[in-house]
């Protein structure tokens, strides 16, 4: 069961068709259009419906101004097969991940590049998770997400369906041969020159230490991100969406057009 | 004045040569040879420190498992000239942006991908501000930003310095003349068929509403990133990152370059 707050999301999970446990409203959803609207479209929503006070709704609710909606819906379920399926083009694995909100942006980013879906390593916090969930601004609930899974499973359903895993970590630099400091070679390819028209699982790591050791060891390829030298590191939701739309941009934006 | 905890963040200021008023460590910072470290290179720093107890630093520090170590550090100050200078060639344009976290990922993504600073226009968040500064990992310390401007006088300065404004808005459509609905034209160009090698300000708007209409009449192009049919919209830390970086790639990632 997730739970759900809110106008945005609820609506986002009656039009995703998420299966519904049971609704509760208060008056204050009857005080908007747009929570008559819903209300409205909830009514063919079959479920269990409580009409319930301001105060009942306060105290379920967690935000500090409820919209006087809230529901149980059934967590959807993806196995890895529904998400590294024979024709996936673009994966993101989520390896390691402890930041609901970095994790809910890149499944609202991973959904709006065309991605066929998300998955969830072990260890990585759980993407129906209240904070999680409100970032991926119901992404989540639409997308193919694939959860606490084990990361040598997904590499190997991976490479059985010919998808490459890249993994994105900042440059080293290492002297050529005997020469000095100022000859310095880049041990990766920029990621705008690595060819990402190809079936693809981008892997990424957890905030504090990036892709682990281990996961780079298992990428077909690894790529970086240019920065500039005062810089470590970017915020892994934004290297993802950095990755993800250049894919994109390689690939003419066309799940975009198809799905139109 | 701006308050500062934990080794990281206290590191980097040190690196970015900002100017301290007063530092207080605990035993903690001690127990480490990363907190020992700092704490030699604090030895060169001049201004008041104290030795505090473990009850004290608790006392003072936000986090639940302090370091041991915080600071007092002068907060940084620019004018609208020194970002928006002869010369400059990308600068972020934050408008009415509410979320800290959104803003410092936005700053760090900035120094990042090469840009000469950041201006926050009235009503965003400060980048100042305790979360902001963390999840701008130090950026916000080295990177020149103008704080608390209005609008019109970034937009006036931007003009005289031949700086384009551009700003991201999600495509429009509409139909072609007498047309049924399936000739539809969109009203604004994909992000990558923009020319980013000029020098332009990209100016950002609020997480509820993205760019006010107020902003994108006053920008010179307004341009959309390409996105599935299902999603509304990018986050716009997100977004940030994308156009920032296609910026960098068109321009060949020279500034990243020259820094180095």
């Amino acid at each position: 069961m997730v739970f759900l707050e809110g106008v945005r999301l609820i609506e986002e999970a009656v039009e995703a068709g998420v299966h519904f446990e049971s609704v509760a409203f208060s008056p204050a959803l009857e005080s908007t259009e747009r929570g008559r609207a819903l209300l409205d479209s909830l009514e063919n929503v079959p479920c269990r419906g409580a009409y319930v006070s301001k105060q009942v709704m306060s105290a379920i609710a967690d935000t500090e101004s409820p919209q006087g909606v809230v529901a149980l819906v059934s967590r959807p379920h993806f196995e890895l097969n529904d998400v590294v399926h024979e024709g996936a083009s673009l994966i993101v694995i989520a390896d390691q991940l402890q930041d609901p909100g970095n994790l809910g942006s890149i499944i609202r980013t991973a959904e709006a590049a065309g991605a066929n879906g998300v998955i969830t390593t072990r260890y990585t916090v759980d993407p129906f998770n209240h904070k999680a969930l409100r970032a991926s601004m119901g992404a989540a609930l639409r997308l193919p997400l694939a959860t606490d899974v084990h990361r040598a499973d997904t590499v190997a359903l991976c490479r059985q369906r010919m998808i490459k895993i890249i993994a994105s970590r900042p440059a080293e630099r290492r002297p050529i041969g005997l020469i000095e400091d100022a000859s310095l070679v880049e041990t990766s390819r920029a990621y705008t020159d690595a060819d990402l028209t190809m079936a693809f699982a981008l892997i990424l790591g957890s905030e504090a230490s990036g892709v682990s050791e281990d996961a780079a060891a298992q990428a077909d390829e690894v790529v970086h991100i240019p920065m500039a030298r005062s810089v470590e590191s970017l915020n892994v939701a934004a290297a993802a969406a950095i990755l993800l739309y250049e894919a994109a941009r390689q690939r003419n934006f066309e799940r975009m057009k198809d799905e139109g």
